[in-house]
């Protein structure tokens, strides 16, 4: 199958499935999280659940002009039971992905992240992937931590890599070149980093990871222009055709990606990765597409 | 004075001066920084000292296709002597910027550095700040540090804040607005860089350095986008409007102007700050125009 090279294309993939996927909202009385939903309710591909308070979440939907199917809604009175509630049905199977409405994100992290009722299996990380679709890049860049792990440490990058592989692989790239991004190609004692990217890199080349290239340090000219790879003369196999960008921290992903959303005219959809299921977590500065695009990727990451 | 909103502009505001400044080259013999140079002199701004070897330098230039004044070429037999050679006279007086030309930067930098020959004023931190140019961007953005200093301290971060200041302020921008960027805008023991912000944050508040606004943690969004500061009704008096973006890590601030670069259609102008006088060094991945613009912006910056 081809790869997919723009995010609009993911609801068509899905569309292929003809498979429909049950989204549950927890405190779904949000006028953009309804507006996202709904669309992706009309395109096909989602049965949204919405949980929280009938009354505020029919309120909402009328002010804002949206018309909404009552049987979606599953009542609960206040946002902490809402929470739970969705939870409670991704966690027995009842929901395929799960979705942040008007709730504290701290609030609604601290049920997923919850030991005994959440969703995440033992020992297993939690980050954030992103894929960013960019006028001018020739496909989708994914990149991870844009949101969750501030200095992630080794087992965290290993981490992020699993999960922005299989992302991509479900994207249609068989073999993704992943760039582990630093300030420049040098492996130097300054940027302890470099240790940890050697070892992934070292991993990945014994097929750890399967069939993938991981390359780094390198920095994002060598990583995504291949002109740069020509100047530069840095052998990697990248070759300035990455898919994968895995940033050595937070602050360093989170400014990039938010450069190129402003002045690239990038779009996202991203996803939190770790919990047993999709779950979306949507900022409120995306852009409306953005939160549709966020749906549709959890819901193509859903199937396992 | 009208503020400078684009690169091209600096060479205009130089001729109105109607000075030269001497540039002095290191190891000139490269053709890249040749054709930079020379085109700095014949747009009158720059006063080419090509230090190096005179047959070398000849003969790249002959290749190169490029006209080169024999009066503005300092023999020196090899890149050793020509980098002592350059640093000396910008140390006399002599010469009024430094640039590196065909030389391994860490040579270039050590003389530059030497506690006795070189050009750092004893205690004076070396940092490196980036006038940058976006279709996207009502105005030039400057970033700092995109390449020197990896994880700045307290320190360090006040010296970047300074050099970017000054640099601001060359440029016309009576009170600049300084975002002091981390992955949101929230004050947390997470982020260590909080404590350091908030210390900027209130020394500038009290008047340490000079007319200027300055706020942080905030996220690149908040730092450049309006719209997102009424989204988010974060009081920021930076507003969306920075015209300096302070990064937390090398790591940070390089992945995000390269990404600009090459994504958003930027163009910069960079040197580096703490020297007594400029110092231009130019990476081999860098526009044509760029090399241009970074003689152009050391020029206007020599002035004391």
């Amino acid at each position: 199958m081809e790869p997919i090279t723009r995010l609009d294309h993911i609801a068509d993939r899905l569309s292929l499935k003809g498979k429909s996927y049950r989204v549950a909202v927890a405190a779904a009385e949000d006028a953009n999280t309804l507006g996202a939903i709904i669309r992706a309710a009309q395109a096909g591909f989602a049965a949204p659940v919405l949980v929280g308070n009938k009354q505020a979440i029919e309120e909402t939907a009328r002010l804002a002009g949206l018309s909404l199917n009552p049987d979606w809604i599953l009542h609960q009175p206040d946002h902490a039971s809402s929470v739970a509630k969705a939870v409670e049905l991704v966690k027995e199977g009842r929901a395929d992905v799960l979705m942040k409405g008007l709730v504290n994100t701290d609030l609604f992290l601290k049920s997923v992240l919850h030991q005994e009722n959440g969703l995440m299996p033992k020992g297993q990380v939690m980050s954030y992937v992103c894929a960013i679709e960019l006028p001018a890049y020739n496909k989708l860049l994914f990149v991870t931590d844009t949101a969750v792990l501030p200095f992630p440490d080794l087992k965290q990058k290993e981490a992020m890599l699993r999960y922005s592989l299989k992302m991509a692989r479900r994207f249609g790239i068989n073999k993704p070149k992943v760039a582990l991004i630093g300030a420049s190609e040098k492996v130097s004692p300054h940027f302890p980093n470099s240790i940890d990217y050697a070892l992934l890199s070292k991993m990945a080349q014994r097929g750890v990871f399967g069939d993938c290239i991981v390359d780094g340090p390198l920095d994002v000219f060598l990583a995504c222009d291949p002109a740069s790879i020509e100047i530069k003369g840095v052998p990697t196999p990248v070759a300035g055709q990455a898919d994968v960008l895995l940033f050595p921290s937070l602050e360093a992903c989170n400014a990039f990606y938010k450069g190129l959303m402003l002045f690239a005219g990038g779009e996202l959809a991203g996803m939190i990765c770790g919990p047993s299921m999709p779950v979306v977590v949507m900022s409120r500065s995306e852009s409306e597409n953005s939160k549709y695009y966020c749906i549709a990727l959890s819901c193509l990451m859903a199937d396992d």
